[in-house]
Order: structure tokens, then C-alpha cells, then sequence
């Protein structure tokens, strides 16, 4: 063991990062594992989603966030189970070498929170969520095949269902994909196109609960609402999903024939906070104390997505978004600083200050709530523009993403249209019914 | 079948691209088939493999590329065989609908070629070689996972193999893969490790031949060696790789052990030049005609590096690079657009016009042989920058490339450093020896 405490931070988002910078002057060494090499702004994925940036414009190297931070090491590696009473960390690192498990002096786990299909684990890959880079590729990908798909499909029914996007949860993340989707389909590629008209393109958000953006303020998610129509998405509310198999979604009595089905629903926190061994919410979150220690284990930390906070001010809980992370993440660090240079020091409770919150609809318009003033509209969108520029933690990304939204807004074009992967048509189980197409078909343009 | 005549071209690479551009004023149906939905600007791909762009950066979808020109079908589908006599093309769309077959008035087969690994196909996943946007993102992988395995590594031995890349093959694509890793070594992230010097990794170009840049002036393939050894990369000429395995590779009676192994060696002619059933070079390749058409079946033509062609006023073979593609798809289109004009035209034979060749040596130095000019240094890397933007397909590509090199040449900066796909260490099988590696090594970051 070294002489300095260790402290180990699990998870390279918005809160870990935030906690080892907190941590840049204490005595200890800092060690912050990921399973990925890489930050990822999330707020900004949906826009790689939909082809408008590439991954690399709103991700950094971990280590290389961290590069002048001399007392912290960045490991790759999965982590695979906490022993919080003997305040060790189980991990993979790879190689072969099976797993390893490492002590520690602090523990800040912000290990994030990933997709939840609540009783349907079946539905997952017939409708892919959105948190990692891969996830947006893949999104991407699917996306762009269904308007191949579209183009070459003979029978009308079939082109109707490739043209069809569903989107299902009307939070941010849903409203933010819907509105891309059809803009690509209505402004960036009808040129593209010969035997479909990509305008028609129907995209449907469903809402389980009684209207889009629940966390926001009701006028402003009306006019997300009338926003979204405007432009042509079909926004239901108060609509349960009850399947979804390779022909298209169940919604109540209606089933809706769409190929590309997305889900932006539910979350849950990594299964990491299940080895902890206390209670947790009924979305896997870890129920923290007020300084967002595990209860019991005071030297073990939970941030960010995976915890389950309430600022103590308010005793409401703070919401699973980047500033959540970010201040938690923050205030840990400091709590643990403050603590390695005075043992005796009593510990603060975590307040959450709301920044407030924005969505983008489309191009070029946005609604936000920051701090109790409500924007709509361009000038929404501005702000948000800005806001979401000066987060990245990357200063290049800063710079890029800014030139190609610039780019973007002036010539409608989302030029990272590529299909990377399995280049096939085939996202989906071939369907048993596949008959080979006939050359005669009218609208077949190999024919 | 439609009232005009069919062109069917394979492939949007360069050289098919610029036969259905020059078809654009012709009186046909053409449809251009690939397996992707984009366009990649080759050339530069060692970029993305070294983390300098994001694919996005220089590939384009094709149907956008060739969204104006009306008469112009782009499909993606897999092209399964010819049928030179009856002018039918097998295809395979997916969808789970397997193969279907369509006929044809003229063919253009441009559909490039593939690595070779000579007899040794079991090379292929050891030693990963750079033709397609997933080579490159998967090069890109082995080359950041080799230094975080080197910085995890608490065996010497192991540390210094992560940290030693070998590069087989000392043509344009060795080079510049070569220069480029040697530079992400020793100026992009010698900040972001703690355990490891990465200025010391060893970077090895190994050549079967008698020198580096065969195909350019020995006068520039000297000042070339001259400039990789003085970046520090070893530059082995008159060296044959006999084996590779996954602990490295032996060259006759020498044994460099690597985790990263480069094929930059050996390319051959797609296989479906072998379904045209006529007499294919040593490599794969078909042999034409002097108007590019195949012996004996003057409506299917071969164009590009699927093609051996001779140059009809020296008798020289075309070489396997863009200009070939691009000067033998515009020869080719313009051919079948005449013929099509007027049936019984003479056909003319193709020329090559060598507009020269370069190859960049690291950050801001090239060598390179225009027309019988004959630059090197920074001087002959600006020519090189230039005369690659102005070729980018895509204009908005042009000018974030433009952007992109100039901001990483002030900065050394090589922001697209994303491991995606598979995060794991194992880029390899696992080794049989493979420990639990101890806590107590002294070079583990985590113990």
C-alpha cells in the first residue's frame, strides 16, 4: 500500500471527474478507474445520434483531461463488486488475468446509471437507449438503414413501416431525438433520395405520463409540445407502451409498424450499487445520506446518476442530470480533501443548486428554465447553445462543436451521415416471411 | 427492364464515384451499388488509425455525393458475382431476402481491392491492415490500448512488447503510419501516463524490399528513410517477416516481440474480380483490355485497383492509387457516355497521366515527386496538405480537415483518441500463462 491514502474513484462522467479535480491538491493518490478511455458529454450524444457531429467532438481522453493532475492515475479497467466493510474494490483489468481486488482509503463510486426496459429485457435490442458512444453510433446507423431500407423496398406497406421512427419517453433525450430525426428526414436528405420521399417521414414520441418534459415547467413543455407538432412529430401523451417486437410498437389498442424504435425511457443505476449490500430506490439508485456517504460506510461515497441524493435545503431529490453529477461530484472531493488534512473536521450536507434545465427541439429552437425564467425559441436556443459549449470539458471539442452547429444551422447539413458496423440492411431478425424481391417491382431502382 | 440502357457501377470508391460523374449527362439509368453507404477518402485514413480526425471527417454518404445528378440510382447491397455473358450482376440488398439478380447494358466493376497476407491468412487479426473506416477506428483501438496496457503492466518484459509497434510494409500507408505513431509517442501524450516513458516506445517499419517508397525516386525514398530515422522509428529495408504470432514478430533470424502489429504490406484484387471468369494477375487483379473493358466482353469494364491496366503510350502499368481510380472511372464513364451517344464510335485507349506521388513523414515534413519535381520537408508537406483538401469529396469535409491538421500542427494535439467497440485490454486471445497480477508490484498504479 503507499504511504498517501488512496482514495479510488469508479466512473470517468460528469461526477467522477469532478471529484478527482476537487481533489488536484490533497495529499493522497487520486486513482480513477473507467471501463472506457473516455468523458463523454452526454447531453450531446443524441446529436451524434443523428449524424450531426462525430464522437469524437464531444469526447476526451480521461488521462488526458486529468494530465497535469500529477497526484492522480487513470486506470482502464471494469470494476466488478465493492467490499465497503473491508473497504476493498474487485476489478478486471483485462489481459487474461482474471480479476484482482485493491484496498482503499476513500471510495467515490459514480458509476452512472444505464438503460431500464423495466420488465421487458427483451425489448433491448429492438430498441436501442442513448448513453454511450456506441449506443449513438448504433442509433445513427439504424437510423440512416432505414431510409436505405426505405428506398429500396418494393412493397408499400414495408417502406411505409422503414419510414416510421418511434421514440419512446418524452423526457429530454425523447424530444431531443424526435426533433432530429425529422429534420433530417424533412430538410438534410430529400435530395439524397429517388424512390421515397423523406418528408413524409413519421416520427412518433410516446409519453407514458401526461405531457413531455415532466421535470420542466408545464408552459414550457406545452411548447415543446407545440413546438414538436409544428414541425411535424406526432407527440402522444398519456400513451403506455405495452410491446414492441420486430414489426413496430403496441401502444394500447393502436400497434404502431415502424421499423427504428428508440428508447429514451427509463433508467436505472449500474448494477455496481447493488454490491454494496444497503437499500436502494426502485430504480437501483444507492439512497445516500446527506453528505452522500453510503449509510454505514462513511468513507464510501456514491455520486451522480447513481445515487439517490436530496439536497438538504429543499429535501427534494436532485435530478439525474449533468449538474447533479457535477456538483456532487465536486462537493465529495472537497468533503474528502478537507477531511484527509483535518481527520476531525464535521462534514457539510450536500445542497443542489439549480442551474435550471433546457431541451432543443429541432433546429434552432429550444425551451429553458433557468432559474425560475422561462425561454422559448431561437433565443432558448442560443443560450442553450452556449451553455452546452462552455461545458465541454475538452477546450478543442469547444471549438469544433461550435463551428459545425454554425455549419449546421446555415446549410441544414449533418454530414456524419456514416453507417459504420454491419453495413446490412439487416438490423432486425431476417422475418421468416422474406421472399426475394422481384426484379419487375416498379419501384425498385435496380429493375 | 426500363426504356434506357442500364449502367450498373460497383463500388464508390474514387474510381466509381468519377465513372458515374461522368455518366451524368448520358442517356441511362445508372446505378451505383456499395456495400457502405459512404465514400472514404483512402488516402488519409492513416489519419483517423492515428487519432488525428474522426471518420466523418473524410468519408460522405455517396447518394449525398451524387444527390444532383438525376439519372443516378445509389443502392447499398452487397454484389455476390458476374455474369459476363448474359450481362446479369448477383447481389444480395439483406433484409433477409438473399440473392437476387439484375441485368445489365454496361458494367463498371470498381470495387477495389482487400489485403493480402500472402499464405498466411491466420496473420490477418494479429497484424489488422487499413482499407475501410472500421480498419482504421480498429487500428486506432490496438495503438491507444497498447499504451494503457503498458501503463498497467507490471512486467518489464510485457511493458516494453505494449510499447513496441511494428509496421510491415515501407510503402506510403507504412510510412506515414510509422511517422505518425512515433509522434503520438513522443509529443501527443507523454503527459497523459504516469508508469510509462511513452517517448521511448519503439516504432519498427520493417520492408521486404531494397528501400522504403518503392515507387518514388530513390533520391526521396533515401530522404524519407533519413527522416523516419531521425523521428526515431526503426526503418528495417531488406527484411522479410517470416511469422507473426500474438507475442510478436520474427524477421529471419530476429525475434521483435510487439503487442501491435500493422499490415501494410500486401493488397490484392477484390474477389469478385475472380467471378468474371478471366485471366486475373498474380494479384488478384483483372487483366484489361486498352479501353479498360474485359477480354471478350466489351459492355463490362474494370477500373481502379481491382484493375490491371497499361498506360497505352509507355506501356506502363497503372499504379494502385487515387489518380489511377479517378483518371480510369472518368476514362471509362466517358466511354460508355459516347457509345451510348453514338453506337458505333471508336473506342479510344486509356492514358495514364502521372500527376506524381507523395507520402507525409510525421507532423508538418512530406517528400514529394510532382512531375519530375522533387520536394521534401515542410515545403513538400504543405503541397501534400493542399493537393489532399482540394481532393476531399465532400466540400464541407475540405474545410473541417483544413481546420483539424492546422489546429493539431500548432498544438500536437490528436483529439479523436476514442477506444470504442470493445474497451477491454484483450485485444488479443488471452494468454494460457496469464496471472492474477499482484497487488504488490511496485509499478501498479492501483496497489
Amino acid at each position: 500500500m503507499p504511504d498517501r491514502p488512496r482514495v479510488i474513484i469508479v466512473g470517468g462522467g460528469f461526477a467522477g471527474l469532478e471529484a478527482a479535480r476537487a481533489l488536484a491538491r490533497a495529499d493522497a493518490d487520486v486513482t480513477l478507474v473507467d471501463r472506457r478511455n473516455h468523458h463523454v458529454f452526454q447531453p450531446l450524444l443524441y446529436q451524434i445520434a443523428t449524424a450531426a457531429i462525430s464522437p469524437a467532438d464531444i469526447a476526451a481522453p480521461i488521462r488526458h483531461v486529468l494530465r497535469t493532475q500529477r497526484n492522480c492515475h487513470v486506470v482502464l479497467g471494469t470494476v466488478t463488486g465493492v467490499d465497503a466493510a473491508a473497504k476493498r474494490l474487485r476489478f478486471d483489468a483485462g489481459m487474461g488475468r482474471g480479476e484482482a481486488s485493491v484496498g482503499f482509503d476513500y471510495l467515490v463510486l459514480a458509476a452512472g446509471a444505464t438503460h431500464s426496459y423495466f420488465d421487458h429485457p427483451e425489448w433491448e435490442s429492438l430498441a436501442p437507449g442513448l448513453k454511450t458512444l456506441e449506443d449513438a453510433t448504433e442509433i445513427r446507423r439504424r437510423i440512416l438503414l432505414a431510409f436505405e431500407s426505405a428506398e429500396y423496398e418494393g412493397d408499400a406497406q414495408r417502406q411505409r413501416a422503414a419510414l416510421t421512427f418511434v421514440i419512446v419517453g418524452g423526457g429530454p433525450t425523447g424530444v431531443e431525438l424526435a426533433g432530429a430525426i425529422k429534420e433530417i428526414a424533412a430538410a438534410t436528405i430529400p435530395a439524397d433520395f429517388r424512390n421515397i420521399d423523406t418528408t413524409s417521414a413519421r416520427v412518433v414520441l410516446i409519453e407514458a405520463g401526461p405531457r413531455v418534459l415532466a421535470a420542466m415547467p408545464e408552459e414550457l413543455a406545452r411548447r415543446a409540445h407545440a413546438d414538436l407538432t409544428a414541425m411535424g412529430v406526432e407527440v402522444r401523451v398519456g400513451s403506455r407502451v405495452t410491446d414492441i417486437n420486430s414489426d413496430g410498437v403496441r401502444v394500447g389498442d393502436d400497434f404502431i409498424a415502424a421499423r427504428t424504435v428508440l428508447w429514451a425511457a427509463g433508467v436505472r443505476g449500474n448494477p455496481l450499487g447493488a454490491s454494496l449490500g444497503v437499500p436502494l430506490d426502485r430504480r437501483g439508485r444507492v439512497i445516500v445520506e446527506p453528505d452522500c456517504s453510503v449509510p454505514g460506510h462513511p468513507h464510501v461515497f456514491v455520486v451522480g446518476d447513481l445515487a439517490l441524493a436530496r439536497s438538504a435545503d429543499t429535501d427534494q431529490p436532485v435530478p439525474g442530470v449533468a449538474q447533479g453529477g457535477l456538483q456532487m461530484g465536486r462537493f465529495v472531493g472537497r468533503l474528502i480533501a478537507r477531511e484527509l488534512a483535518a481527520p476531525d473536521s464535521p462534514r457539510p450536507k450536500f445542497i443542489y443548486r439549480d442551474l435550471g434545465s433546457m431541451a432543443t427541439i429541432g433546429r434552432a429552437r429550444a425551451v429553458a428554465d433557468i432559474r425560475g425564467w422561462h425561454l422559448t425559441g431561437f433565443f432558448a436556443w442560443l443560450v442553450w447553445g452556449g451553455l452546452h459549449i462552455m461545458f465541454i470539458v475538452n477546450y478543442r471539442s469547444r471549438i469544433i462543436v461550435a463551428l459545425q452547429w454554425f455549419w449546421n444551422w446555415l446549410l441544414f447539413s449533418r454530414d456524419a451521415r456514416l453507417i459504420t458496423g454491419p453495413a446490412s440492411l439487416d438490423i432486425r431478425q431476417p422475418r421468416p416471411e422474406a421472399d426475394i424481391r422481384p426484379e419487375t417491382s416498379s419501384r425498385t431502382p435496380l429493375s
